[in-house]
């Protein structure tokens, strides 16, 4: 049997409903005792960590959780983690990267519902995550609505649909249907030992450009000291630069030293600022293409590497390189 | 035969290759000729009012390109406005509502590939968006691979795919078939006189949450005097407070008389913060909710009322009034 570690850590799943609205109150042996009969499936062990809403998982957490699962991992064949859906996607994230070559399954999930909802999705969702523990293949993913998404590659898009997540860019990594859990990928162990690396820069800011943005902005930016700016820009790679000039400043901060990158807040596809005159003119000031990342990858991993790092050279090379399915490719 | 007016702003539709990228280069009459004797089904008028990659399209833009619609709108059936893909959204969500009761077709269209390049979606394009101008339906529109979408209700959402648009939180206002152009809405017009209201406020700035963002960047946007702010929050409606509350600033915000207006980073359904705890909170600092708007229509209401009026009261009541289709319901 299966020994599976569900580690809780609040959320619309764990939650009750309060004078102020819904707010976290169930904890994982109530959430154990929900799944019923089915829990014999598996050596479950809880471990209640955090009791959020996930609005409130913030860095901090995140390397709370982190160690968590780094000092839990070689006595369980998975591990679960129950959270917040609204910020899942970064927590999963940037777990993808704190946790490189983790060498078992760690699987987040939540619910739209509270575990206690009588139409709840909770007891579905946590059914597939326990089921993706026990396979046995590695890495961080995202379990909801019957799908098995890579970590680095979920996205909310839906504010209350059950089918809240997408996996953005990717294929699942597994769905659930009549044949059980249907992997999509290998089971493959790269051998590397995994070494907790959950050091985060705070000072990262995604801007997300809106037409006729003044400039003025990022020399705010630049006073706060922000050592890295992530810039969803138009389209492929649209910048404005007529009447408010938003390439002299991408000049500015790349000279000041900061970690600039540029992604699209097109939520599919790639982004390719090579391709027209605005983007080439963003990529003579030193920025950083993201490729097809998602958003939540693309911060959560520039908040990872200036914790490793205050080389920009060694910034851009790690940015570029494919550490945890984050980037099919790139241009 | 229907009076058609073709209005050209330039865009990837018009682009020709350069040392520097694809850029504009295009004009309407070359873009007509294109269309071979498929123009001679209407009768077409050309005229070039702008020559840019709609990155660079910004409110200064969006005044000229409705003052050009609403000088010919009695002259005309109806308005084809070609438009880079990138801003696309922006100008139309922003001409729906500085065009109100506008009794003509208005329709913005564009490519993924150049009118000049061989697997050009240009043509298919703008046979679409001309068959919506000839169609009697009032209104503002964006025809896109087969579809029409409201426009207010358009995102791009895919950086290179021919299917680049989608309708948001609202059904297609007609499709393109074998059986011609299916209207899915009934050509009514209101019979209130189009006035051209173009007047915007420059001082709206979008800010998307990340997990742990410093609240110090609301100072710094209150120092820069912005009028109006549209946060992107977690879900259906979370902020984080603790350890770095972000509810206090948003107070700190209205009571300095600044219009904060509250969406969801989930690219579909409504948002709705009286669900949870940290959105109620939020509620209590006197945001506005945007139901379900996209974010490009939240931004440019936001940016088109502080154009129109001062009062809070009148911004908070007319933000909540369905104008162009922006909104379905609210919570």
């Amino acid at each position: 049997m299966k020994r599976l570690l569900l580690l809780t850590t609040g959320g619309t799943i764990a939650s009750i409903p309060t004078v102020e609205g819904l707010a976290p109150g169930i904890g994982g042996d109530a959430m154990a005792h929900r799944l019923g009969p089915m829990a014999d499936h598996y050596e479950l062990t809880v471990r209640d960590i955090l009791h959020l809403d996930s609005s409130n998982i913030q860095p901090e957490e995140w390397q709370v959780i982190a160690r968590a699962v780094h000092e839990a991992r070689n006595r369980f064949d998975g591990i679960v983690v129950t959270h917040g859906t609204d910020t899942m996607a970064y927590t999963a994230s940037v777990l993808s990267f704190m946790l490189l070559h983790i060498g078992i399954p760690v699987v987040l999930t939540g619910a739209q519902l509270s575990i206690d909802h009588p139409l709840t999705d909770a007891l579905e969702n946590l059914r597939a995550a326990l089921a993706m523990a026990a396979s046995g293949v590695p890495g961080v993913f995202v379990a909801f609505d019957r799908k098995i998404i890579l970590g680095t590659r979920a996205v909310k898009t839906k504010t209350t649909g059950f089918d809240a997540f997408e996996s953005v860019n990717a294929p699942l990594a597994a769905t659930v249907s009549g044949s059980g859990l249907n992997l999509h990928i290998q089971p493959v162990h790269d051998g590397e030992p995994c070494v907790l690396r959950n050091r985060l820069c705070r000072d990262v800011f995604l801007i997300k450009l809106t037409p006729g943005l003044n400039p003025e902005i990022f020399d705010m930016l630049l006073r706060m000291r922000y050592r890295g700016i992530v810039i969803e820009a138009f389209g492929a790679g649209g910048l404005h630069f007529i009447r408010r000039d938003l390439i002299s400043k991408l000049h500015k901060m790349t000279a000041a030293g900061i970690a600039v990158v540029v992604c699209s807040q097109c939520l599919y596809e790639r982004s390719d600022f090579s391709l027209y005159q605005t983007g080439q003119k963003a990529l003579d000031q030193g920025v950083i293409q993201t490729g097809d990342m998602t958003t939540e990858a693309a911060v959560t991993k520039l908040m990872w590497i200036l914790g490793q790092t205050s080389s920009l050279e060694e910034v851009r090379r790690c940015f570029s390189t494919n550490l945890a399915g984050e980037i099919s490719y790139f241009s």
